[in-house]
């Protein structure tokens, strides 16, 4: 293995999400273009409604092992953006919006009780990586951000245009994330264009980069397969009425 | 074991504190008291820095295991307390104007090199207890901030009164802590007598407070043992010039 310049590690990182991110995956291909049905579009929320809820638990852990106090500052703003100042505010009461907004009941989205057991493995994984693996690993995990103002403009797009059943309101969770993803993007390739100072420090944050999208893109696999594909819901997974 | 009222469970957490808060080390009395060199005081404000330096660790690793958005969000001002908005603030660096304001190399104090090594065990030993124990095990420990105002008070007066060395600069750290440690403790508080429900959760949240409190004493216990008894300093620990 060869030391790249930052500038080379940068090129290699865009070219994982320009190859693995999940704005490729087929599902979203359905989605963005509305081939999906309201209840294939409830089963996406509903699932994705877990890795939402997960996200400040990742942040936390991983501030919990930073001892790096201008670091931490800064990814506590992720922290914030999720949860906000009060009940009804940040990107998961935002998601929630959503999830009302496609007509699902609340108690039983925060209940978990619909997710695919997939949705849960592929989001537990990518807790954990953060909380076990380097300091450099978790933050270049977080690395897909710099790939989701993109997708989130045409998914913001096309839904609107192709589902009466949602409104620019429901989707007030997309249209707030693309400046926070840039501002933590661009903070998070900083330092892993810093930190990754050897080429197996290097290896090890593509790898995380590709992790990641694995995680995005098996939520989407497990979607497909159990609402697209027919007949393969999971015993007590969301279900069409 | 009997369940007890949430104003009974009170009564015993207070107790607990009335009987093994550190406020009664006899290290304190001597450093509120003006019977500690210089020399010990700079012991003290080395070693304690550790304590500060963790306290973000334990607070983030808490939020990361805590699935109540609203606990998260309280949980969090404490990080902001502690790492502020930008290097120079906050209470970590208000404790570095203490060691600053004590002749200590603020580098030396940041390496940890100085360190007793039970120091380190002690305040490790608080950071696991917060990440592997039960939530309300975890909040409940957090618990001898109930009685911090008092030991703050006796602290700032007699160490002004008492050491020219001393200046209200440097105690910065402890005029900012008393509003938010009764915010923190109120909430804590509330947080444990709404939680601990049965006979069992409410035994396990008063031995999480009385390990908090031994590992405040321990860390008294070993500056005694090593800077007031003499002849005990750990080897490759601070030493009196």
């Amino acid at each position: 293995m060869k030391l790249m310049t930052p500038q080379e590690l940068e090129a290699a990182l865009r070219d994982i999400g320009a190859r693995r991110y999940h704005r490729l995956h087929p599902f979203h291909t359905l989605l963005h273009g509305g081939e999906c049905s309201k209840c294939q579009v409830q089963a996406w929320a509903l699932n994705r409604y877990y890795y939402q809820a997960m996200i400040p638990i990742k942040d936390a852990s991983l501030i919990a092992r930073c001892d790096d106090q201008a670091t931490r500052r800064e990814w506590r703003s992720r922290l914030a953006d999720h949860d906000g100042e009060r009940d009804g505010e940040g990107g998961i009461a935002r998601w929630l919006k959503l999830t009302d907004g496609l007509g699902l009941d609340r108690d039983y989205v925060t209940s978990l009780q619909g997710l695919l057991p997939a949705t849960r493995f592929a989001v537990e994984a990518y807790v954990h990586f953060v909380a076990e693996k380097t300091l450099l690993e978790a933050v270049a995990s977080s690395l897909t951000e710099l790939f989701s103002p993109a997708i989130i403009g045409e998914r913001i797009e096309g839904m609107l245009k192709n589902y009466d059943f949602v409104t620019a309101e429901t989707m007030a969770y997309f249209s707030a994330r693309p400046p926070q993803a840039k501002r933590d993007s661009e903070f998070a390739l900083d330092y892993v264009k810093q930190n990754a100072k050897t080429p197996e420090q290097q290896a090890l944050a593509l790898k995380a980069l590709a992790f990641k999208c694995d995680v995005l893109w098996v939520m989407l696999d497990a979607l497909y397969y159990a609402y697209v594909s027919p007949g393969h819901i999971s015993a007590g997974a969301f279900a069409p009425a």
